[in-house]
């Protein structure tokens, strides 16, 4: 299944296509709005999948020759997205109206469960304190719902499991997590508690007696989870340059595989896998340097790895865990489909998946690793313009979406609207880098786990360095080496990034003086207008609310809208929706003459906005191609009149006119 | 016209009651959802009037039986309230359609000047910088359309006399202010100018010509000029105990009538009249102690005054201004329909307005007077409990919306949801007081003005204690004051207000220890959250941003959420929509231990809220049932299980035995 932009109707549509993997003959057997957990059907050639036909997100049956029918059809009353009324925001889809939430098929294929949504018509009456004080930030009201657990066995009779209000985040959540057994299915309940709390249910249903019971909470329910050939839980312990790969079973009894430069487990790759004997397990693997996903296989004699030239993702096997397909992808390698040979641990191409790109000749990349001055280990890879020559200097633009550069191509969650490759083919040296891993430093890992736990652990100062400013720092110590070493003209550097990154291009262009030009994408977290919607985050990062005098400086160390003072290169702003924080950062550099845009890409209408990755195709198209005319302008000073943001050039000019005085070039000498 | 609740449909409708004035006989003839700007044909016997019968605000004839006839029906697209899509907010209604926004006759009732209104729908576009940046505070994004100004002759032909952007207010808000003439008419528009301000261009239309002119702007265009016999503008100048009455020509004579203990031209009566010949012109006064409104009429000879039993507001006269017509209606006197005679200076009732309100014996009513610490004079009024027993002591509730006690009945500016004579028929003596007035101190009018031009002209010490401070101070000397005189009972006053009034209630509960609970109502200015929503306003109060640390003290000195810990009286807030100010205040009150609620009333449907003054009729009845609720149990202990508060007794039983050391009773002796 792929998601592409469907230019005439604006809209992302996802793609089916069957691929012969003898024969790597391609068909497309479906396109609807959306496909989500698409599946066999045990015991048949067929796959079920959620998908939305035009009347809603239902469950249907889809024949290897592409017919599809129904299985559940239920009333989509329930919104999920950037939407009036969301029950669950959106990630880069347009709002979704769903009726079959998840699903889940017994082993033998004979039963079906499901879930249900419902909106529930709130009553309109007064509402009092926290009803009210949770839509303090928010843009969009946020509707209700209940989610009904249903089993349908091989007659067709059906039986109600649980009918589970909005506030039990697991059901609502759902993708069918069930674990099946001959006498029934395991499936876990949240109970909301006071203060905020959830409370973790662990039910068993019988088939048998039709009703469920508590059972204990030890046992595992989740399509994350990773069965090892033990019968128990597999993990990556560690810090540093290696992992121990460790199964636990359930009386917490540890069993060490030994020592390997990767990890195991990450979501982007694939859940794990087990034969029905336990003779075999699969799990997918990162490595830790130059990071790419392989495949790990665990046998009671030991583990080894199966790596194909890039990374392997998103890989299925057969049960006997003995063939698999994969999507294999780097950053100079578009994506196609494989083939493994477990046994042999063999890797076969069989089939591209976009052919436009295999056309185009891969750039060069290059892996790199480095150390700031702080100490700290960052990972990355450097983007080479087409044509490279050696001893010209090159302008230069860092990307970073803090630790999503690895071995993928063109992945959204890091380049976001800021489209590496095409920059390169423009001249610029584009760098991909990760900030530190807390995977590589304790104190690293302090740090994120007092953000994580919202605990104020570590003093504000401790958490700003290893939160933010050594990230920056990485950036300069990569920007120091190529401009030492020749490649890179220092006084033609940007940085780009979205979400995380645009945190630390937000700090970045307020603590530093290495960026001419900025473009930052949807996010200002830091800023101070957020503290009341997220205390204890703010509390963990700044020690309290920005007016308590004690911590106020915490404030005026961090928050970019309080430093603008400090900043001078040009900063872009690419906005999902009119943020509050975005605006006060906006109006703070304005205020300090730096130059900057505040750019907003709007949702399908006036009831929903755009994503915090952009779904829209215009809307991604618009960005990618602002932030080219963005950098050009104030990197190269050059400007294209059919750009769209021609029109725009009039304004930068004035801006760019109109710069400091404590801005001039002639001042930087010290950048 | 009367606005009453129709309880059925839970709306507030516009009542249409014709009065014979020689009988006083009554006869409704129309009954819409909304009518507004009703006028008599000139040369007719009809009115005309703006009503929305099902199909937005239009413009209708009506005739004297209560037959309706369309004058101008125009596609309603734009929407005035709290609504998705708003032109302009609005108040105390439900959200309207226009179509017609604004009419004038011409004196022969031959020309009709009409403004409609037409919805933008804008071009879904990537927005920029300040079209964003002005969404920011916006609960409902803003609509856009163009107001069409019209001309139609006797014979139905019709002349566009010019078509309007949004920036321009002044044909936006316009009410039909038009200067006729034999050869057409003169009218105002607005130029949107760089930096947000706004040029007034004042135009004539020719009937000939067929096109307009813009002719000096000293010619003046509002329904609320005063014109005065020798043709120039009526003014009441001055500040203390007397106001002088001054006509200024076009050229800047003055010609002074004298000094009077009242001053001119209050919106909340009527505007001003004058006789085709000069020989006399009619205004309304209004008295500067015990302030309630009458009739000035002005001739050449001099100035004199008509009053009756308490306000007479709202009036209208024949051409001639010899007889009129006006409501007349004081503290404890509703309204009812007088007559005046303007030769004889005498007023005659002729019929009541509610026969309901005239049924109930007037409650006794004493204007005051009270000089506070800081010598600064207050006004307002006593109400005090029915078979009040001298000698006892009474719990008291403070009710103020800044300054609009005054003789009128059960104003809504001034008591919102708090009704003030059903908290007195309950046993409380209710104090409405104005804080001090701006037209009785120069320092007052100082901060005042500072305040209005948002030009930070006086230090923020000082505009605390003037705007805010010494209005608490006022409150504390009247509770003093009937405290020594042994009325009310110290240990049981409570404070009420709304808008500018909630903004003192607030600042009482964190400055004072005199109030052991307060009703707040829809209003969080002074909070700091929305500083940078209203950069300028709160620099004139505060002197900048609260995250500078040279301003923050002043914050801390003055913004409620900021002084928790100084509260310990039980505050509830009632909003109108989640307004973030409010909802700081009530996380702020709670994390200090102080007994607090917050209500949302809400509006129509998700599209819309609540407006600041209540217009839902259930809302109405839910706020002020709560406020009785609350004030009974936090001042008199007292809890009723009919109350729609009942369910929330629990709540705050349990706030109240929570409440922090600090405020026990035994530690208050210092109040």
């Amino acid at each position: 299944m792929t998601r592409i932009a469907d230019r005439p109707s604006d809209k992302t549509v996802a793609v089916l296509t069957l691929v012969d993997l003898a024969t790597g003959a391609k068909r497309e057997i479906l396109r609807a709005g959306w496909i989500d957990q698409l599946r066999r059907i045990p015991g048949s050639e067929a796959w079920s999948a959620l998908i939305d036909r035009g009347e809603g997100v239902q469950l249907y049956r889809v024949e290897p020759d592409g017919r599809v029918a129904p299985i559940i059809i239920h009333p989509a009353t329930v919104r999920f997205g950037e939407v009036d009324g969301w029950l669950l925001p959106g990630f880069a889809h347009s709002p979704l109206g769903i009726g079959v939430k998840a699903y889940s098929w017994s082993p033998d294929g004979l039963w079906l469960f499901y879930i249900l949504l419902d909106a529930i018509r709130p009553e309109r009456g007064v509402q009092h304190d926290e009803e009210i004080a949770e839509q303090r930030g928010m843009r969009r009201p946020r509707g209700q719902a209940t989610a009904s657990l249903y089993v349908r066995a091989a007659d067709g009779s059906i039986q109600l499991v649980a009918k589970r209000p909005r506030s039990d985040l697991r059901s609502i959540f759902s993708k069918g997590d069930v674990n099946w057994s001959a006498t029934g299915f395991e499936y876990v309940l949240m109970d909301a508690e006071e203060g905020g709390r959830q409370r973790k249910r662990t039910m068993a249903w019988s088939f048998a007696e039709k009703r469920s019971r508590e059972i204990g909470s030890t046992v595992q329910v989740a399509s994350w989870m990773l069965p090892g050939p033990r019968g128990g839980r597999l993990t990556a312990e560690g810090v540093g340059g290696s992992r121990e790969i460790v199964e636990t079973d359930q009386n917490g009894k540890r069993y060490s595989y030994g020592h390997f430069p990767f990890s195991i487990g990450h979501g982007a790759g694939f859940g794990g896998f087990r034969t029905a004997d336990g003779r075999r397990a699969i799990v997918n693997a990162r490595t830790i340097e130059d990071p790419r996903y392989g495949i790990a296989v665990i046998e009671a004699k030991g583990l080894r790895t199966i790596w194909g030239k890039a990374s392997l993702i998103q890989c299925d096997f057969t049960p006997t865990l003995r063939n698999g397909a994969c999507i294999a992808e780097g950053q100079s390698r578009p994506p196609s489909i494989v083939t493994i040979d477990v046994d042999a641990g063999k890797v076969e191409q069989v089939a591209s998946v976009s052919d436009q790109h295999d056309e185009i000749a891969p750039l060069e990349v290059t892996p790199r690793t480095w150390t700031n001055r702080y100490g700290h280990k960052a990972t990355g890879y450097v983007i080479w313009p087409r044509h490279y020559v050696t001893g010209r200097r090159y302008p230069a633009i860092v990307i970073t979406h803090g630790y999503d550069a690895d071995q993928r191509f063109a992945v959204q969650e890091n380049q976001w609207e800021y489209p590496a490759q095409v920059l390169a083919e423009r001249g610029y040296v584009v760098l991909l880098i990760n900030i530190p891993s807390s995977r590589f430093n304790k104190d690293l890992h302090d740090a994120d786990r007092a953000w994580a736990t919202e605990r104020g652990l570590m003093p504000p100062e401790e958490m700003r360095k290893l939160l933010w400013l050594t990230g920056v720092a990485s950036f300069e110590t990569a920007i120091q080496e190529l401009a030492a070493a020749g490649v890179i003209d220092r006084e033609r550097v940007g940085i780009a990034g979205y979400s995380r990154g645009s945190q630390l291009v937000n700090v970045a262009m307020t603590q530093s003086k290495i960026f001419r030009a900025a473009s930052s994408g949807d996010g200002a977290y830091l800023e101070p207008v957020y503290e009341p919607d997220m205390p204890e985050s703010y509390r963990a990062v700044f020690g309290g609310s920005p007016f308590d005098p004690k911590f106020l400086p915490n404030y005026l160390a961090l928050s970019p809208s309080l430093r603008t003072g400090e900043a001078c290169g040009a900063i872009l702003q690419q906005v999902a929706a009119p943020h509050a924080g975005a605006i006060d950062f906006y109006r703070a550099l304005r205020a300090a003459g730096v130059p900057t845009q505040l750019s907003l890409f709007p949702g399908e209408d006036d009831s929903s906005d755009e994503t915090h990755i952009f779904h829209i195709p215009s809307n991604r198209m618009a960005a990618m191609q602002e932030n080219l005319a963005w950098f050009d302008y104030w990197l190269k000073g050059e400007r294209d009149p059919l750009s769209p943001s021609a029109s725009r050039y009039a304004e930068w000019d004035r801006m760019r006119d109109a710069i400091p005085a404590r801005c001039r070039a002639d001042e930087r000498t010290g950048a």
